[in-house]
């Protein structure tokens, strides 16, 4: 998938937005969705994403909905940090499959670091859904609290 | 150094936001700055920094200037993909040092990537002055024309 392109309705984030694929949603406003990573890279990953902007990357969204979805991506980024006291948090966008983009709805990873633990490889382990939902749970709370 | 702590008004990006340092500067405007790094991951690896913000990271910087940042990141990352052709993008943010911070004060990185070049490891070198600027006017054409 090359950096330009037409964006698919059909990618899981797509579904996800219209209600057709389930989450574990974290925050969710008018504008802007954030959930669980279901391969996470630690404890925590989250991605938060635009709902209105049918943007596959960066160089797609219009300013506004960047703006807002940055907002989240600072939001999330304090929960995790409140409830899980990581060491570190790092915020990653990819664009274009070569560096590292797999689903072509643009979206933010968050991902706490925690001490003597390196980065999984995302993708390689889908997590357990009943340690996400805890997580979730306590997360949510957070968020929309 | 810690998620939470005190800005220090005399970290690298407050010196060369306050013209004391130099740097390879891309674009200005009155609230955002963008300079390639002096240890880049990959050519044309640039950084945006708020100029207004006294903010370690995400956790500590106000929503306007977060999105002032942001359409910067935009703008740079739009440039290098219209000069550089590279084939994909990264935009990555650490908060901390256990998650890869290095300079204290609030800054996303934006990294081309090129097919089959893996990224160097950052500050693994010292790019050279001259292929920099090159590079810079390059750029800074693009982003201020």
């Amino acid at each position: 998938m090359s950096l330009h392109g037409t964006y698919d309705p059909q990618n899981i984030f797509a579904q996800i937005i219209r209600g057709n694929a389930p989450c574990f949603k974290l925050y969710e406003d008018e504008d802007v969705l954030a959930f669980l990573d279901l391969f996470p890279q630690s404890h925590g990953h989250s991605l938060v994403i635009p709902k209105n902007a049918q943007a596959r990357n960066l160089l797609d969204v219009d300013g506004g909905s960047l703006a807002k979805v940055m907002a989240v991506v600072q939001k999330v980024a304090a929960a995790l940090v409140e409830e899980l006291s990581p060491a570190g948090v790092q915020v990653a966008q990819f664009n274009g499959a070569p560096a590292g983009q797999t689903v072509f709805h643009l979206h933010f990873h968050v991902i706490p670091r925690f001490d003597g633990e390196n980065l999984g490889i995302h993708a390689a382990g889908k997590a357990d859904p009943e340690q996400l939902e805890q997580l979730r749970v306590r997360l949510a709370s957070r968020l929309q609290g």
